[in-house]
């Protein structure tokens, strides 16, 4: 098993940090090595606002309504940035239309993951820890208005770095849905999907038991919680304000 | 430099491949090492359909416009999947909203970017290559049916895999938007931006006389030459059609 399989093989959010610092010249090499992933036709939609100020971070863990993000020593914003290829395209005089559709709100998002991912395994190969915080986008209007965002940009997800303490270090991975039930060749299958569900719910159910974590959902649990509600209402409305279009 | 930062500051696109397969036990490796990747609140609304089958890779190049896809030796669609999560939610009693709603389509296409990523990486890791295929979406009605997809899913975005040729393994590394014009500690620049694309602008046309690519494009050029245009125009259709919901 190679360095890079075994780093994925272990991965897991990191939500407990000792305080310490990342370094400058690793936060440097995070950003400059996730930089080379790519992005959809090299149109570098993607920027990042990251901060190191504690009274920011605290800012943005209040913003996301999460008060464990503010143990992370780095928080990194992931952006669509239209900004950028809109004054690209304005110097071969053409029109950018691609922000006015519902293919620019995907582009731009699947983007920022591609992104978010690069930054964490950067972070982690160096012993870091992070966790991709997706309450980024629970207050769009003050993220945007705190880290000065212009109009045809979104800050969509964010991450944090610090250096893991041992115990979360040493967490026990959590299972994943059977891998029977997640990859398919060359047909979905809805029966495997769903008995994956149903073995999967026994098997996290155990892995509370067996880990003495009486505070942890099952699946079922966990996923109703959230998406029995639509936790984030904000997002339509900011994107439009942000210029975007949800259409064709 | 460790070995994950060593590839990941190496990585391009690879178009070109040997014919060699991916054996069984590595295509296996990636996806079990990619899964390890963070999903939203542990949803895992994310699942993958691969094929081998080369007249498949023949009919999603085609499905794309893009005729280098059949030359990969496995194609993998990242597929959006809240029939998983609307299953899991009906088993504690609660009904399942998020995929009616704008938050429910993003979680959806970042947790498809980071899983793209990661699958990519391990391929990468063990001597693969590959190239992210946003044309996964361009005729998303025909793309459900070829993998019989059920409604509450997305075909949102996809992988080449196979075996790098030499001379696509020796490609320059085409340089990125400077990154004093990407990364912004604390608040976004604007000016830093508009004056990273005109430098970034006279970099790419260096590059191209450089290494002789005459047909490649500057960064304005190809930016323009594709969001002048909404080229994949049945996203917010295909989206509505599979029962999602771009609201709140």
């Amino acid at each position: 098993m190679n360095e890079i399989i075994k780093q994925l093989s272990n991965r897991k959010s990191i939500r407990q940090f000792t305080g310490e610092n990342v370094s400058d010249e690793d936060l440097e090499l995070i950003i400059k090595t996730a930089q080379r992933c790519p992005t959809s036709v090299n149109g570098q939609q993607i920027s990042l606002v990251y901060t190191r100020d504690k009274d920011k971070i605290r800012e943005i863990a209040r913003l996301g309504n999460q008060e464990k993000i503010a143990e992370a020593d780095v928080f990194i914003v992931i952006c669509v940035d239209f900004n950028r290829t809109i004054f690209a395209v304005e110097q071969t005089g053409e029109k950018h239309q691609i922000d006015k559709s519902a293919e620019g709100v995907l582009v731009g998002a699947v983007d920022a993951g591609i992104m978010l991912n690069a930054i964490q395994i950067s972070a982690e190969s160096l012993g870091y820890g992070t966790t991709a915080i997706g309450a980024a986008r629970n207050e769009p209007d003050a993220m945007i208005k705190l880290l000065g965002l212009p109009p045809k940009t979104f800050p969509i997800v964010g991450t944090t770095i610090g250096v893991p303490t041992i115990q979360a270090k040493n967490a026990p991975l959590k299972p994943r849905v059977p891998i029977e039930s997640f990859a398919f060749e060359d047909k979905y299958d809805d029966k495997k999907v769903k008995d994956g569900v149903l073995l999967y719910e026994k098997q996290m159910k155990k892995f509370r038991v067996d880990n003495n974590m009486n505070y942890l959902q099952s699946y079922c649990e966990q996923t109703a919680s959230y998406y029995k509600n639509i936790y984030f209402r904000k997002i339509e409305e900011n994107y439009t304000k942000q210029g975007f279009v949800f259409k064709d």
